[in-house]
């Protein structure tokens, strides 16, 4: 037996009890007469004390040899400590320690094992299982699996069934790019593995499973931006004989099921948007609703007074910043310069301050009095104080730009709180978006989603104008779930196809499955997925994804620790009758 | 909404509700002046009932349009059956229908939707989607569901983790083979798929996340074995700051619950035998003990008889077939053939009856008398009306097939009950076994498993006789699970790479990662790993794991229903630096 107890559980009601316990040296403070060492583990850390007086010698000389990160097993009694520490629980109490035995030595980590560590990012990852030491780490590990466990009791509990889809299946050129897997049994043949395991869930369905859920690996050999991963972790789920609020209504209360677990709160009815209000008032299709600064449009009050780049934008919108009226120039000129980025290509943004003594000014002067100003100001609901940031152009664009300085301002501004949430429920997606560079449409969702009833003509008449039965579940401004009421009908979907230029062919080899499979009674169904990585991370107050998995992937798609991907000798790539082109 | 209440709730309870069901048509009786359907779901059947003085004409036009699964809606009252199908949960009542819609039609499916099929395993495999809907099936996937929660809820209760470990990882040429995927981003180089995480969840013992579990998927390119399948599904488990015996408690635990949950019943502590025992009594690591039949060695008696097969042989051995003396030639013969297939190799089997009037006879007459018999018989604990079935040869080779014959008695017998259990540890096992091909050791278990202590001498002077701290837990005479402890220091690591024949590089290139991370205070620990398929299969009360998978692959690792693996386009190839070599 390694321990009694574990480093967290040991108080006052312990006291005088021989415990045994082990893990591992956090710190040793050797005073010479006395040594205290703190013992970690999972659990938390308890204090051993080592007394010249009470320790026999041969102890102290273990004791004396300690170093940080040694693995030990210790036996003692519990006593009351002198000064108590009352942050930790265990901080009452401590261990003098009758018995000692070094496990295991420990080199000098490359980084601390603290809190607040000194090693950077590289270095962390390299050496990643002594990066999960840390609380901060582990912690967030902890965190995911609780949130895994809630998920799969609340769906069990509503009946869905966890259904393991395959892995090794069929590349679908369609769509993000595949990883395959030659297979040695069937030479020049791939498997892939899946994006999502859409086809399957929909097959369940087919297959009378009703309620299906799975929390599963997904894959994507993308470019990888920053914090996205080649396998990432969904939650998969799929009804059966279901309309849009039937998936809603669920979800929303998986969501406050976890939300309450972890502010503690109620919190009701989540609120929706279509899609076009939220682009309209928030210029994003995935709006953090915990701040204000609505957009509000002015293009009918600023047009026509010869300030030309108003006068030809296709949308004049702005923001209103409460209070911030007496911001100086400088700051102001931050702000500007961010909407100049590249990365937001906006020409300029125009100020508007409603001073606290109920002046009006701008940065258009020139082209508006105060009359002009007021009237804005007024549109915005601005009050004295307040600061209003104004900008112009082609509507899709300038939305976009204005909802990135919005972000940036929630953020200086302190505004994105990350133990505060509010969700919300973007619907009424549209079913199409076109491409400029391939000129045809694509599935804005995917090829599988049901255009909404009222737009079915819209298909023929104008494809792009058709809304489709999709939702997505933002959170704090991020997309963490996101589904659609399906097509079951073949008819309707061998429409789609054709809409979305598959050939008979390709849609026949791609998907041919699937419309087999629909002409034996599919039943109406609908799903959705959440990204599981990204929900757990902005749940627990973060948006950091790659904290919350245990061995990620660095930018290049590279485990660093492990070193993979690797090269494999010539017989495995001669038995899978394969050749590098190198 | 498509229904009030599923297929399989209503009841005499519920008399003269509104009610809306939906579901797929399993049959349609049609009389004429009255039409009965049974309408199907994943919760039962309800019978609906058209009736020509009650049903309006145009419903009743509709239902005559109906066939075999296609997929309806009806509204209607609940009314009470004049025949009542007491099988049935619905079956006091049925549905008078006063609304029917046809959500979608069905052809005819290739196999009935019964619960016997008229379908041949390669139809069913290729219509997976509609082989699910029936109730054989559908049930195995539902009880694989709730076995995953069970275990998940009880390794969380005892407070392990689940942590998702890595797919995309380093091949390691060592063991079975790796699927391998190639790295577009890292030309020339491959990601594998994990055969089992074992790395990682020793990575994470090192880490300190001293109890972790998952339920995960592995890989394996093997030339598939019927009931193999190249993906397949594993409980993984490791322990910090255990020995074997810590390890043994939880998973007992583990099982026992689940054993609870299927029969009802409290299995106590489970048996244990070592692996010689094992061998010793029942000529096979992983008895099944659910019947009786063991192994008794007559070497001693039967030698010096002049029977030179006997005196040849290294072991004589034999069991007890209770009742079977009044075996026919013909019966016994069945036998004799069964022990000299090629698959079974051996040359004979010599049968003693103790007849049920005293007398003793065999048939090797010619040189053992009766009193020669009764000694034997004695040996046995054999009564008048008993069989004994004798087998002799090289003692590995002799047990290996007395166990298969022991087995097909068994199962010819009706001894292996599918609802009864019998649970047992083996332990004990060898550390290493002697590969005459290689000329070489293999780890028996794997390369981590620690020796036992006292046998660490034998490391030195004869390794093929040390034992390791290995257990395997053993059902019904399936492996289900199986581990060790491991070593978690570098030194001993290192020993076992050279006993094991990897050099000094082989291994830091394969494990270097590991032994690197040894450096830093690795704790003690153990683990285990349940074979999830199998498992389930078993605790069901069968044997063939593809039925609890819900997309299985066939024995040449094809998925039939979606026909992969196949080709993928020369682009694909071409940005993966890859040729194919046929």
């Amino acid at each position: 037996m390694y321990r009694s107890h574990t480093n967290g559980e040991l108080s006052l009601k312990n006291l005088n009890e021989k415990v045994t316990l082990s893990g591992w040296v956090q710190t040793v403070r050797d005073k010479g007469f006395m040594i205290w060492v703190d013992l970690r583990d999972r659990y938390g850390i308890t204090q051993l004390v080592f007394d010249e007086s009470r320790t026999s010698a041969d102890i102290l000389v273990e004791a004396k040899k300690l170093g940080r990160e040694f693995v030990i097993q210790a036996e003692g009694s519990v006593i009351e400590r002198e000064s108590k520490n009352p942050k930790n629980p265990t901080g009452e109490i401590e261990i003098l320690v009758s018995n000692l035995k070094i496990l295991n030595e420990s080199q000098l980590p490359p980084f601390t094992i603290e809190d607040e560590t000194d090693g950077g990012e590289e270095l962390r990852m390299k050496y990643r299982y002594l990066d999960i030491r840390r609380n901060p780490v582990k912690d967030k590990l902890i965190f995911r699996h609780k949130m895994a466990q809630k998920v799969r009791n609340y769906l069990s509990e509503k009946d869905f069934i966890e259904v393991e889809t395959p892995v090794l299946i069929k590349s679908t050129p369609e769509g993000a790019r595949d990883f395959v897997v030659p297979s040695r049994m069937n030479p020049g043949q791939f498997y892939a593995l899946p994006q999502s395991p859409q086809t399957f869930k929909q097959l369940l369905m087919v297959g009378g499973m009703d309620r299906y859920f799975q929390i599963v690996k997904c894959f994507r050999d993308e470019d990888l931006r920053a914090d996205r991963q080649p396998e990432f972790t969904q939650i998969d789920c799929e009804m059966a004989f279901v309309e849009q609020e039937d998936v809603l209504e669920i979800f929303e209360g998986m969501t406050q099921t976890l939300l309450k677990d972890i502010t503690g709160k109620d919190f009701g009815k989540f609120p929706r948007m279509t899609y076009d209000e939220a682009l309209r008032n928030y210029g994003n299709d995935k709006p953090d609703i915990r701040f204000g600064m609505k957009f509000i449009e002015i293009s009918d009050l600023v047009k026509g007074k010869e300030f030309k780049i108003f006068d030809d934008a296709e949308l004049v919108v702005g923001i209103n910043v409460e209070g911030a009226a007496d911001w100086t120039r400088k700051q102001i000129d931050a702000y500007v310069d961010f909407v100049k980025r590249p990365q937001i290509g906006a020409t300029g943004l125009v100020w508007i301050k409603f001073q606290s003594d109920g002046a009006i000014t701008s940065s258009v002067n020139k082209f508006y009095n105060e009359e002009d100003l007021k009237k804005v100001a007024e549109q915005f609901g601005a009050n004295a104080g307040d600061l209003m940031l104004v900008m112009s152009g082609e509507t899709n664009k300038v939305r976009a730009q204005l909802s990135a300085l919005r972000m940036e301002l929630g953020n200086q501004l302190g505004l994105r709180k990350g133990n505060e949430f509010a969700p919300l429920w973007v619907v009424d997606f549209p079913l199409l978006e076109w491409d400029e560079e391939t000129g045809r449409y694509h599935a804005m969702h995917h090829p599988f989603t049901s255009p909404k009833k009222d737009d079915f003509e819209l298909l023929t008449t104008d494809p792009g104008k058709a809304r489709a039965n999709a939702y997505d579940l933002v959170l704090n401004g991020n997309e963490i779930g996101g589904g659609s009421v399906r097509i079951f009908d073949r008819e309707l979907q061998s429409k789609m196809f054709d809409l979305l230029g598959f050939t008979r062919e390709d849609a026949e080899a791609q998907f041919g499955f699937l419309m087999n499979a629909f002409k034996f009674g599919a039943p109406p169904h609908a799903g959705l997925a959440f990204g599981f990585d990204r929900l757990v991370a902005i749940l627990d107050g973060n948006e950091v994804i790659r904290d919350y998995i245990a061995f990620p992937k660095n930018n290049s798609g590279r485990d660093v620790m492990i070193d993979a991907p690797a090269t494999i000798n010539d017989a495995q790539l001669e038995e899978l009758s394969l050749k590098t082109n190198l």
